[in-house]
């Protein structure tokens, strides 16, 4: 597959000690990713990186170079782990402090006298960022260049992906094609299929295996974003798959 | 928390377009990610990549050279889009041929007639690994250096972990103790939260909040090897939690 230099690229940083723990199985990758992919934006790489501000920022500065899109989820508590807005200011080079419209969204949920310092932390903004509403819990998320800071919780992440996506310019949507080669072992039909990726320049073909209980299940999948180009390369894989079932 | 010098760490890196594209929702990493934890372990960093080589590359060689090990799952099928092998060579700089060992195990398997060209594509092995063995489809993964290779399918890569895991010298087990929180804001407890942990330099204390159908639900999580310390933070932490609640 030859690669357009006009694609929209993305990358995901998960930022949490509690996902490299194993404590928490995440979510939030599975649904960026179906989102993007959606949208015809390619994501191209994940990381996910302890609560530490050398790791994210190292982070954070690696992947907003290099893709279109850098969405990061989790760290924008109150506690004293939740350390992503300092790490992203740090990453930009700016300045960072209570912003008075994350204050004023955070008054919409707790009083006056329980806004206290730690609640305040999650008023703290990078300067020159956007907020990103939070309509379950009230304490945004925030966008600053080409990085969108979302939360963990993935009900209030969904919430703000929900609202960051339609701004995105977005690039030619990816359409994909499966082919269901059920029982049928990838290595009978490799080396027919290796001829017809290579024919095809513009449409990506995989070979995914799975496992069900009556054994493997496969499946062929063309992807890519002319609909004739996907659509010849879907029938070819057809036609290989039932001429090898016979 | 300090960082033990001596203490083992570990890096996962998952190959495939399949998990990029949300088609295939990763279960690998939560597996390797508890099972690291379970034996002292300490996951520091996950990355995903596309199949292209020089992604892969690029990734094997940042994450071996930062981690005691590095656990890669994905892309050693007999598929064209199969190239973690070669990379994983290409990432070492040594040749990679078919091993006539991880041949043997094929053939356990698959007719002589049957181990076409495709086939053998998963006997192909760098120069000096060792194979571990896959008792499910029998194309093995294997061991270079730090570098463990594994397959995708999560049920092969479960059974290639269990064979792995008892050869590793792993670290002090990590210990960790849970306080429920329940439905008592993050933001009432932040700050005193915040003094337990500067007080325990050996103990990793975090703030977990999530969602239920009754709202929010936290949880605090103390983590570390020393076994009093643990003790200690969680009971500091408990007394917190009974104070607030009132």
């Amino acid at each position: 597959m030859t690669i357009d230099p006009t694609a929209m690229t993305a990358a995901i940083l998960v930022i949490g000690d509690e996902i490299l723990s194993g404590r928490t199985k995440d979510k939030n990758i599975g649904t960026i990713a179906d989102y993007l992919t959606a949208v015809g934006i390619d994501l191209r790489e994940v990381r996910i990186v302890p609560d530490e501000p050398d790791a994210i920022v190292g982070a954070v500065n690696a992947l907003r170079a290099a893709h279109t899109y850098l969405f990061t989820t989790g760290g924008i508590g109150p506690t004293h782990d939740d350390i992503t807005a300092d790490c992203v200011a740090e990453a930009f080079g700016v300045g960072i402090d209570v912003d008075p419209r994350a204050k004023a969204m955070l008054l919409e949920r707790h009083k006056p006298e329980d806004l206290n310092e730690a609640r305040l932390r999650m008023a703290r903004i990078p300067d020159g960022a956007d907020l990103i509403a939070n309509p379950i819990s009230k304490a945004p998320g925030f966008r600053i260049g080409n990085v969108f800071v979302m939360a963990g919780v993935p009900s209030i992440m969904q919430a703000m992906l929900d609202q960051v996506g339609p701004t995105l310019p977005t690039g030619a949507r990816m359409l994909s094609e499966t082919v269901e080669a059920g029982n049928l072992p990838e290595g009978n039909y490799a080396a027919d299929l290796a001829e017809i990726a290579k024919s095809y320049a513009d449409v990506s073909i995989g070979s995914y295996p799975s496992m069900t209980k009556d054994g493997f299940a496969n499946r062929i999948v063309a992807r890519g974003k002319d609909a004739a180009s996907v659509a010849r390369a879907r029938a070819e894989i057809e036609a290989l798959v039932a001429r090898l079932r016979g």
